[in-house]
């Protein structure tokens, strides 16, 4: 696999960006370069963003995948990103994007966000009477 | 909050649905008719499918969101659907789905399912420049 040019920090509540990771690895095997952070119960907007702050590269861009648009992990990754151009954020993370992310050879541009949203959009599926094809 | 007419079961890879559960009460605290179950590394289909139908209420419908269509807690929850039309599926499921789904009062039918998908759907932001409402 190509080096993916730019870093991948899931934010959620609680456990859940963790285990988003882990179940990606489950399917994928290892995913250097990929890394989880979540807002303990409790924790304060600002003690979040310190810790977020401190798991960002610093030496590439960052692609940070959050739970919940509006939700803090969000609102403090959009904060920041609107101070960094390197920052890009998706909100309403679901596995599907964060393994089309860490596959990613491309730049972190524009197109590659819009191309992103509708691939995590289009894994949202009726899977009631749709067998999905993935082995 | 009125009660909601069917059981919510989340079905993901490893630890991903558990704590997507407990991502969705950081929210908005316990949710009674609301479980989990995780495929554990290794597992086999037919050892998940024996877990998930032990799993699945008996007196009322249940909406099953998955993690990813195509894998096997979803294509296992979607097999069994094709069977007991109580069931209904959803992949690709993210954390405002959960909201939206744990929040219904109405029927589980085919128009809740396509209100449901397509509030997924639009839950998935390009959050860099935009900033959430949600409190």
């Amino acid at each position: 696999m190509a080096l993916r040019p730019f870093h991948v920090l899931v934010a959620g509540h609680g456990q859940l960006a963790a285990s988003m990771v882990g179940a990606a690895e489950m399917i994928c095997g290892a995913l250097p370069g990929v890394s989880a952070i979540g807002l303990e119960p409790g924790e304060s907007p600002e003690g979040f963003e310190a810790r977020l702050r401190a798991q960002i590269g610093h030496d590439q861009s960052t692609l940070i995948l959050a739970d919940l648009h509006g939700g803090t992990p969000s609102n403090v990754a959009s904060a920041l990103a609107r101070a960094d151009e390197r920052l890009r954020v998706i909100a309403g993370a679901n596995l599907g994007l964060l393994i089309e992310a860490v596959t990613c050879t491309d730049e972190l541009d524009d197109a590659m966000i819009e191309r992103l949203v509708r691939l995590a959009r289009e894994a949202v599926v009726d899977a009631s009477t749709q067998l999905g094809t993935r082995p």
